[in-house]
C-alpha cells in the first residue's frame, strides 16, 4: 500500500510518498480502507522526532481518519466489512489502510462526508474527556478555550455552545476571532495585543471562568490560574508555550482550583475506549441535530502532506487540514 | 464569658485572656458551651496577622470546638439544647461560647470524649473532603501524605489504612516515624536525609503514588508531580514550603494527573455542609469502631493558649494539641 513516510526526523521536506507492506488486524482489531485523514500538532512534533510513538504503535504518522471496515481481526463482533467509519488512531492514519483497536472505532455521523469525519476524532474525543467528561463544565459556567481557530479550537467553542456554556477564546488574527464568533464564542480575545487575564476579569466583573482548556501551557499557567472563578479547573492537553511553568499555589487554592494535564495518545485501550464512546453518546447527536460540525480549512491529497504540514505550521488556517487518500 | 484574644499581631506572647461579650446565635446557627478547642496551624497564622477571618466570622481563634448545645438560633430544628457535639468553626474556638451555622454541628461520636472530640472535626472534614471525596482514593490504591504525624497526617493514615489504602508518609524524626508506623503507615519516610520521591519510586517499583495529600507546597511540588502514578492527584492543603512553585506540565501530563488545592475555611456554607455531612456519614462510623482516633498530643487550659501555639510552633507533637475550656 502506499503511505507517507519519514526518511529521517526533520521538516516538512522528510515527508515521501512510499510503497510500505499493509497490517494486519490482530486480536479485537479492524482493518480500514482509509478514505481521509488529518493533521494534527502532534503529527508534526512527531515528523521532527519530538514525539515518538508509543510501544507497538505504527512509525508512520497520523492520529485520525475516515474509512470503511476493509477486514476484521479474530474477536470482533458489532461491525461489518463495508461499514462507514472514522477512527481514533495511535498512528497509520497517513496510509492507505491502517489497523484499530476496535473500542476506538466510531459510527461515521449522520451527514457527515468522509472529509469532514476524518476531521472530527480528535478533536471530539479530546474535547469531550477533557472538558466534559473530566472538568465537568455546566450548562451556564464560563469557559475559555485558547487557540480557538484550531481544530481544537473550533470543536471546543461549538461544544461548550451546544451545553449551554459561556465561551470566551482568543485568537491571533481578527480574522479567526470573527470565525470563533461565527461559531459561537461570546468574547474572543486579541491575545497579542491585550492580556488575556485582564479581558477575562473585566468580562465577568471579577468573576473569573470556571472550565479553561488549554494548549501553551507553561507561559499561560499564571494567567489562566489568575482567571479562575471559584472551584475553577484547567484542563491542560498542550505545552505550545513550553512545559515547565510558574503555579501560584495560593492563587489556586484561593480560587479551590484545579489543574488537569493529559493527552489521548498514551492511555491505555480501556480509557480510550471510554472516552470514544462517550463522545459518540453525546458529540455524535448534537453532530446529528446540525449544532456542532468539525470545521474543515482545506483538503490537500495524501502525497502532498508536507504542504499540508507547513499550513499547520504556519497557524494560519482555522479548523482542520485534511489529507484525502482515495 | 472568657476568651482568648490577641492584643495586635504577633508571637504566641501577644495571646491572653480577656473578658468579652458572648456571641448571640443568628438564623440557622447554634450557640456553643465550648468544652474544648484544638489548635490548627491557621490559628498561628491568625495571630501573626497573615490568615484574616473571612467576612463576618468571629475574630477570635478557634477553627473547631466540643460542646454542647446552649441555645438555639431562629430556624434551627434537629437539635436540642444539651446536645453533645463537635463542630467546624470559621473562627471563635477560644472562648467560653461560640456560634456555628447548623450544617457545622456535628454529634460528638461514639466513644470520643469532649477532648478528642474537639480534635476531630477540622481533620476529619479535611481528610474526607480532600483525599476521598475530591481525590477519590480507592482501595488498593497508593497514598502519600506529607508531614505524618500532624494532626491532619496522623487522621490521614489511619483513615487512608482504614479504606484499604497502601500508606506512605514523610517525618522529621525516628520518633514520629515511628508513630506513624504504629497509626498504620506502611513506608515512612525520613525527608531530612532522603529525597522522598527517590524513596516513593524505590518504593513502588517506580509506579508512583495514586493521591498525594500535601501541606508543604512550593517546595514539593516537583517532588509530588514526580511520584505520581498514572492518574494520580495532588491536594494541596498548605504551603508551609512556599506559595509559588515550578510545575512540570510535561511530566503532569506524561501521568494524566491533577492537582486541586483548596481550604475549608473560606468556602459557602452549603459546601462545609456538604463536606461535613460526608465527614460525619464516612469518617464517624470508622471511630465508632475503634478503627481511627483523633490524636491529642497534650492538653492544656484554654489559659495556656500561648504555650499551645509554642508547641505547635515547635512542631515536635504528634497529633493535635487541645485547649480545655471548662
Amino acid at each position: 500500500m502506499k503511505a507517507i513516510v519519514a526518511t529521517e526526523p526533520g521538516g516538512p521536506e522528510v515527508l515521501s510518498m512510499a510503497e510500505v507492506d499493509p497490517p494486519t488486524p490482530g486480536v479485537g482489531e479492524v482493518l480500514l480502507d482509509v478514505a481521509a485523514t488529518a493533521v494534527n500538532r502532534a503529527d508534526l512534533m512527531q515528523r521532527a522526532g519530538n514525539y515518538p510513538p508509543p510501544p507497538g504503535a505504527s512509525t508512520i504518522i497520523g492520529l485520525e481518519c475516515s474509512g470503511t471496515v476493509a477486514a476484521l481481526g479474530p474477536g470482533v463482533t458489532g461491525w461489518e466489512i463495508g461499514d462507514e467509519v472514522c477512527a481514533l488512531l495511535s498512528g497509520g492514519g497517513y496510509a492507505e489502510q491502517v489497523v484499530v483497536p476496535v473500542g476506538q472505532l466510531m459510527q461515521r455521523p449522520d451527514g457527515l462526508d468522509a472529509v469532514h469525519a476524518a476531521a472530527l476524532p480528535e478533536v471530539a474525543c479530546t474535547v469531550w474527556s477533557m472538558v466534559f467528561d473530566q472538568a465537568g463544565l455546566a450548562p451556564g459556567e464560563r469557559f475559555l478555550v485558547h487557540g480557538g481557530s484550531s481544530g481544537i479550537g473550533t470543536m471546543a467553542i461549538q461544544l461548550a455552545k451546544a451545553m449551554g456554556a459561556q465561551v470566551f477564546t482568543t485568537a491571533g488574527t481578527e480574522a479567526k476571532r470573527q470565525a470563533c464568533r461565527e461559531l459561537g464564542a461570546d468574547v474572543a480575545i486579541d491575545y497579542r495585543n491585550v492580556d488575556f487575564a485582564t479581558v477575562i476579569a473585566d468580562e465577568t466583573h471579577g468573576a473569573g471562568v470556571d472550565v479553561i482548556l488549554d494548549t501553551i501551557g507553561a507561559k499561560y499557567l499564571p494567567g489562566n490560574v489568575g482567571s479562575l472563578a471559584f472551584g475553577g479547573r484547567i484542563a491542560v492537553i498542550g505545552m505550545q508555550g513550553g512545559v515547565v511553568g510558574e503555579l501560584n499555589l495560593g492563587a489556586l487554592m484561593a480560587r479551590r482550583g484545579s489543574i488537569y494535564a493529559a493527552g489521548l495518545r498514551a492511555r491505555p485501550l480501556e480509557q480510550k475506549a471510554t472516552i470514544v464512546a462517550g463522545a459518540q453518546a453525546h458529540v455524535w447527536p448534537l453532530i446529528a441535530q446540525g449544532l456542532v460540525r468539525p470545521i474543515v480549512h482545506e483538503v490537500l491529497p495524501l502525497a502532498e502532506a508536507a504542504r499540508a504540514h507547513r499550513i499547520v505550521e504556519a497557524s494560519e488556517h482555522v479548523g482542520k487540514v485534511v489529507l484525502s487518500v482515495r
